[in-house]
């Protein structure tokens, strides 16, 4: 079988053509795709039926449904707000970042070196974050708001020193979707969450009896609140932290572009978001959320935080800062699970600061409040109340028991607005509304605006009077042609899928085809508002829809939520689910997680955030888990046991004969299976995780799926489940069929999380089909045993099958190398950046080893220029063990070499062109590393998290 | 007046911000704008009344008006075939090339070293038409195929040893607009155009015969023939060449992958469009048009040729060959006027052969094949009667007068098609025709298909056999990660608006804002057949008649005609309306032409193209045009003046103060005054040349009005008039709305040229309205007069006003620094890529200077890095003049400095440092030369005009 007898997209798709496909089988020693396959995957799981899904379409005939779909999606004026507002994305912002594969394919920046650009980018937001929320550290994005805030929440747990059963007290006005995940997220953890009208609150007393008389350890609010009003919360923040709790604001943007900080009036964390900052609303993702914290806290935050260090050259360099606090150090002893950012969108918010710049993003600003203003004087005028004198965008308006009548009226006019009780609808003014828009809903409600008020509706002690975003950066690039000069500079720091190999093992660095990624800059998609009705999202839902029966149908479960914006929400939104499904069989004491030694530090973060106790199942010298100390732990909390958590093919890269068998035994000690779907991409069309025993997994569509990694997110990770789990599923209090009405409640912001990046999975589905997602499942295989093949007799491969086959990626081992030369996995991974690779997974899961996943997509050509730079790497580690050169002296250490450091004294014993361009490096093809070898310790001891000044760079 | 006062865009579009503006005008020695340019502009000319066009929209605005344009387009299914054809464009080639700044936003690839990806990507185009026409060299595209079959014809003519009054012969069933333009481009020539059925024509007496008994120094053949049949022209050809003439092939490069080359046949030159290779129809363009010759004609080719040369290391690199056959060296002595190409259009259908290969090639043209066999079958059964046996994609259906019947039904259901007589319609089948497509036209003619014919209707004879695409180049690039990563590779050698300035002199190389680019890849601007039925592009026409409007009220002219797609054309279209208006006025023997020694060459050889007799007008000393010596040629010439062709403000830079006594006295010699339009950005809102004297002008949209250079193209030039030449503006044969019925014929193959991409221009307009333009046009001056003030002491300022000041651009005088140093104009063009710069103009219009045009879109800190660029290079000439260096040691010398030639042995009196990182440049944001520099006259004595080997690369 050729590549012709597949749909035309898939030879587009997978990298060997079909005439490589002999030499590469000759390699690895298999007679065919398929012997290879059936060697490598243990009969007892491999799926028996081929993938039906319907016939693949070819990409005009794909984007032509796409567009069919996008038709039925209406898009009307939104006037809903609560956290999802109209924003005009700059087109050279659009074009160069959300378009551009240079930002969009990159990975999560764990190379510093090659990701100066978006870590600069990243810098940028937090100095955004920073400035207008007034605290000292920002971390580089978080999932979204109701996230940020639930993270809010844990943080001021760890951080207060309440007691143990002080309570979480939350303004009523804060956004319902945040109080809801916040709910979520506090019933496992055991903490109680109050909601109360807060802004009468003014000392310690009025806290604790709004708390029900109970200690405090955390009071969020937010600013200006849900319902508009900008309330003075400086009082209640006294009073929080003289009570001893500490206080959370969350907080709009571009509202403190106009209001006095959060950090002005004592507050120690904000959180919200920034996607009215130039990323649409996209039916509710993916967005940037935003964390940041007064001087103190910076070690308690959750997530990435970029800072300022030094490379070898003493040069200025950026690289992610206090990584210990992560939660693949700190597994199940993390206080967060979060793990993928949103990088790609915090880009583009940081952008739309640095090219409107303060006076153009007050002038925004300016530009809403008179919009609210210019409706709010007209609105008395048609009988309809505006409830609060102070407000910013959004005005509550009061008309007895006509709450209904005027959404109604509104929709006639193709105009959104907010049904907030029987009574009151919220109406919020955006950067987008125009007066037509205005005028519509003037016609549908009787008003006629004249002249906006003079006077500010900011109330006067809240104006905000101090700088910020006075860094050169926010100050320089307001032209188009400067800005777009600032973007392509940033871009060609970094190293992405177009300029090369990713061969990183669990993180499927595949192809992000153009065909996939174009609907999803179509209005359409992108300009739906969340809470919009349902009849208006029809075209959306049902590519949804679609999505969620095809993966169901790939893996072999029943059901599936796909709100969980990042695998690490997924993971969650699955250990919920089978918490709640003991609790409703009355077993609600099963608490015990068991997890191998091997698994991802994620999965045990998760679990914690569930309310778990994990207990380490351990591996045995083979990669497997060590059964017999599985069936110890069985037997020891079999009573107990909630689920067991492994991840298949195993972290090992290896297809594990053994999981039926520990499957069968979970099952019969009352426990349930969650089954890592990380290594999906070496399992579609050959084995189905709901079928060999699973009961749930989440998968993660930003890895097997195509949605591009975007430098460290977006990511989505649903959670797929079988029937009996199909329950308690994620749900959304604002949106009905976003979840079973039994459901564990919201796990996102949003109803169906990052809704608007779905098209991309949808997309490679249909242009895939059954037959082409399996061969692509073949040649994952393949390029991988290859890999392992040519690269076996100089670094051992650590795990292997029963045949001596791994599975989609293959650990080599370093580890009798580093012991003979001295030369580390650090060596090797920086020394590939001369050679123009991005190094593999470092020292995961077996420290001292390199996991190589080249994944579908890589070209026989792309995998054996890989091999030769490997083959040579090793040929210069063979130097240093023959004596020829000091590991300290060699290229290894001194890796990577910048353009720079030719120019410089030259007193290596190797010469310049082999530091640069080393074996059979393409001369016109060269990839520059813009900084050196970088020192993160240098970093976390001198902490800077915002832009250093011009000057740090200067020679 | 602060930017604020202007629409949001203009900061946007402007460079300098407000605060700039005091230093920059106090450096120049003028109190404001408007004192700098009412000394600037000579007050005999200046606009009295501010330019009102309608109020500037913001870019939210406008999009939403393109997109309400854009809906009033009907995009039916075309089968109209004639040159035009639905193709998918791969998105990976859309997204990356044509949505992608690197690629459109560079300049013509004069400066070859930093130009080396398109080159490549323009040698593969090269490579794809030679290979597929089985020619030998084949230039880097033409405007058309229209044009190019005119090309070929004055090709043949010089070629051929012909009588001076042998005609040209061509095949009734070449495309008809072919015909139309080949016969508009004759005329003026003095060629006499026999257009006749030759099929049987057989031998050289026939031909004679068929040429009405008269000599034949050329023939055209389409091929396939317009209506489809595949005629075997190897007779024919013969004949021709046994008579002494040549043979021109029009031929489809698509049907050239399953149909013998016209050069396996005998073919001398072929022709034709590579629209179909993955360029969107566009209504109408921009395509590129090819040519390719048999060995011996190659030196005869209009337009550009891309060749293989050296370095100054030895190492292969590509440039411009056979630069002295151009219309800017030869002058009236040029053969064509050709001067853009159409190079962002050539690397798409070039990356479309990349991609696809030579099987993914033919396997479209099979399907397509299959398509009309498909069709060809079922009709005779509703008894349309199909008139060809043989044919490719296009079928000739006959139905005894009922073409209109069949036109309308077809149109009822949704499907163009097209009516060639009372009794035959065509129908056209391509890549993008799907079945439902086909039923559809099923269903309006009664016929169903069942199963396509298994015989192919291509004659055996022409079947086939031979080889093409070998190059590895084709073969290697299928997957999208592979292509993807090929188009970055390219795109990183080459530099572009998008890294840094290009200060070039006379092409205007401003902001192309996204906002303006973006609609052109809308389906309903893209997918448009230039000659569906007028009710189906109202929207494309009401913005092309806004355009033609806003043009007219910005240069003060009467009319306007958008049709010519480059410059040179918009100059050829003028000088014919000339012709034609002397000649209605009879005085037609009016054939002078007045062109100063400073003018482009261009417009000479556009002359001689006229049937005019260039008489060459002195330059005095100061710059300006000769008074005595223009005065002395007019009385010379005064009876058979037809014209004068002057730039305004001369390519000197300058406003000259004579302008307006020159049109009087050539309007009182009963002359008329051609104003070339190419430095309109000096005067848009500041002086209108159709109301200062001016009769006629051409605008180039690509340098005043945003549309990218695209690398070398596309461009456009419409040609602006008064109301006596409005009657004698181009028209076209196919589309009566396209120009006035008294018109001189189609210039171009489309009748509103290039139209697809007039949206840019559009949006232009509408973003800046009337007091943006004219800022814009004050902030050109003011950076020119800044440039000029800071480099004046340590560069001569060649030409000036009487106040000192120049105009949008300065002339720096060199020839007294070389002379005393020996460092060229050369070497400081190439010094200044070691400086991160594209060059300016260089030794135009003067021998061994450098002429800077800024543009309005630099920033004071990109006019500051320049200016520093230039100081420091004139520090490194001094060490030269001093004799610390010799010239031949310098850096200058030996500028561009790769990285590579870091790693060789460093033997040069200065520092690697100082070679590549000279002055303030930023090692953060080097842009690094791919080659040395390349030796030109190696690569012109050792032509080669094909990809060379891969080899050839090795060191």
């Amino acid at each position: 079988m050729t590549s012709d007898s597949f749909a035309p997209f898939v030879a587009r798709h997978i990298g060997p053509g079909d005439s490589d496909l002999e030499h590469m089988l000759s390699t690895i020693g298999a007679s065919d795709v398929a012997d290879l396959v059936a060697r490598a995957v243990p009969q007892a799981i491999a799926q028996k039926e081929p993938l039906t899904l319907e016939a693949a379409g070819s990409e005009a005939e794909v984007l032509a449904e796409l567009r069919e779909k996008a038709s039925r999606n209406r898009v009307l004026t939104s006037m809903i707000g609560l956290g999802y507002y109209g924003t005009h994305t700059p087109g050279v912002i659009r074009r160069n970042i959300l378009e551009n594969p240079a930002w969009y394919t990159a990975y999560t920046p764990y190379q510093p070196e090659i990701s100066q650009g978006r870590l600069e980018a990243l810098l940028n937001f937090q100095t955004v974050v920073t400035d207008l929320t007034g605290l000292t550290t920002a971390g580089s994005s978080l999932l979204d708001e109701a996230t940020a805030v639930a993270e809010a929440m844990t943080l001021m747990r760890r951080a207060s020193k309440s007691a143990k059963d002080a309570v979480l007290v939350v303004d009523e006005q804060v956004m319902p979707q945040s109080i809801a995940v916040t709910q979520t997220r506090a019933t496992p953890l055991g903490i109680e969450v109050v909601v109360a009208d807060l802004r009468d609150v003014k000392d310690a007393d009025a806290l604790v009896e709004a708390a029900g008389g109970k200690s405090v350890f955390g009071v969020i609010v937010q600013y200006p609140s849900a319902d508009g009003q900008i309330v003075d919360w400086k009082a209640l923040t006294e009073a929080a932290h003289e009570h001893g709790a500490l206080v959370t604001a969350a907080a709009d943007l571009l509202a403190l572009t106009l209001i006095a900080s959060p950090g002005s009036w004592g507050a120690d964390v904000a959180v919200g978001t920034s996607q009215r900052f130039g990323v649409p609303m996209g039916f509710g993702g993916p967005h940037a959320g935003y964390m940041s914290v007064r001087a103190g806290l910076e070690r308690n935050m959750p997530g990435r935080l970029v800072g300022v260090s030094l490379d070898a050259d003493g040069h200025q360099a950026y690289r992610l800062a206090l990584q210990t606090r992560e939660q693949h150090i700190r597994r199940e002893k993390a206080t967060s699970n979060i793990c993928t950012a949103q990088v790609l969108l915090a880009v583009m918010a940081s952008m739309y600061a640095v090219y409107h710049g303060p006076q153009g993003l007050a002038k925004i600003a300016e530009d809403v409040h008179a919009k609210a203003r210019l409706v709010a004087a007209a609105l008395p005028k048609a009988g309809l109340e505006v409830v609060h004198d102070t407000f910013f965008d959004t005005l509550a308006v009061r008309s007895e028991g006509r709450a209904q009548a005027l959404v109604d009226s509104a929709l006639e006019h193709d105009v959104n607005v907010w049904k907030a009780d029987e009574e009151t609808v919220l109406i919020s003014l955006d950067e987008t509304t125009t007066q037509g828009e205005i005028d519509a809903l003037g016609a549908a409600w009787g008003f006629r605006t004249r002249e906006a008020d003079e006077a500010s509706a900011l109330p006067k002690a809240l104006v905000r009077e101090d700088e910020y975003l006075t860094h050169p950066v926010f100050n320089s690039h307001h032209s188009e042609t400067a800005m777009l000069r600032y973007l392509r500079r940033l871009a060609d720091r970094d190293y992405a899928l177009d300029r090369g190999m990713i061969p990183l093992g669990s993180c499927t660095m595949k192809l992000n085809a153009t065909t996939e990624m174009e609907s999803i800059t179509w209005p359409e998609f992108a300009n739906l508002h969340p809470f919009a009705p349902a009849n208006q999202n029809e075209g959306i839902r049902e590519l949804i829809t679609d999505l969620e029966q095809w993966l169901c149908d790939i893996t072999g479960y029943d059901d599936i939520s796909l709100q969980p914006n990042a695998g690490s929400q997924g993971e969650l939104a699955g250990l919920l689910a089978i918490h709640a499904y003991h609790q409703a069989n009355g077993e609600g004491h099963r608490n015990i997680c068991l997890i191998p030694a091997s698994a991802h530090g994620t999965n045990a973060a998760s679990a914690v955030m569930a309310g778990l106790k994990v207990v380490v199942v351990k591996t045995a010298a083979s990669g497997e888990v060590d059964l017999e100390d599985f069936k110890g732990k069985l037997k020891e909390h079999g009573e107990n046991l909630a689920a067991i958590m492994v991840t298949y093919p195993s972290t090992h890269g290896v297809f594990e004969d053994t999981i039926t068998e520990i499957c069968s035994l979970v099952h019969e000690a009352g426990g349930q299976v969650y089954v890592d779907g990380a290594n999906l991409n070496a399992m579609v069309g050959l084995a189905q995780p709901g079928k060999f025993g699973g009961d749930v997994s989440h998968l993660n569509l930003h890895k097997t799926f195509c949605i591009p990694h975007g430098g460290g997110g977006p990511g989505v990770g649903p959670v797929a489940v079988r029937e009996h789990l199909a329950p308690h599923l994620p749900n959304h209090p604002l949106f009905a069929e976003a979840g079973p009405a039994t459901g564990v409640g919201p796990i996102s912001a949003a109803p169906f999380g990052s809704a608007s990046i779905l098209p991309i999975s949808w997309a490679y589905v249909r242009l895939m089909g059954g037959a082409g997602l399996t061969r692509a499942t073949q040649f994952a295989v393949v390029n991988a045993n290859y890999v392992a093949a040519r690269l076996r007799e100089a670094y051992p491969v650590l795990y292997a099958g029963t045949d001596g086959l791994v599975a989609h990626e293959c650990i080599l081992d370093l580890r009798a190398l580093t012991k003979e030369s001295g030369v580390t996995v650090d060596d090797v991974a920086k020394r590939l950046i001369d050679y123009g690779f991005h190094a593999p997974t470092m020292s995961f899961p077996v420290a001292g080893t390199l996991m190589v996943e080249p994944t579908e997509s890589e070209s026989l050509e792309e995998l054996d220029r890989f091999v030769e730079a490997m083959l040579a790497i090793r040929a210069e580690i063979q130097d240093v063990i023959d004596g020829k050169v000091a590991a300290e002296d060699s290229a290894l250490r001194h890796a990577p070499h910048t353009a720079l450091s030719l120019t410089s004294e030259w007193d290596h014993p190797y010469e310049r062109r082999e530091a640069v361009y080393p074996g059979s490096t393409d001369p016109r093809a060269k990839y520059w590393a813009p900084v050196r070898r970088i020192d993160g310790a240098y970093g976390d001891r001198n902490l800077v998290c915002s832009c250093p000044p011009p000057e740090a760079f200067e020679d």
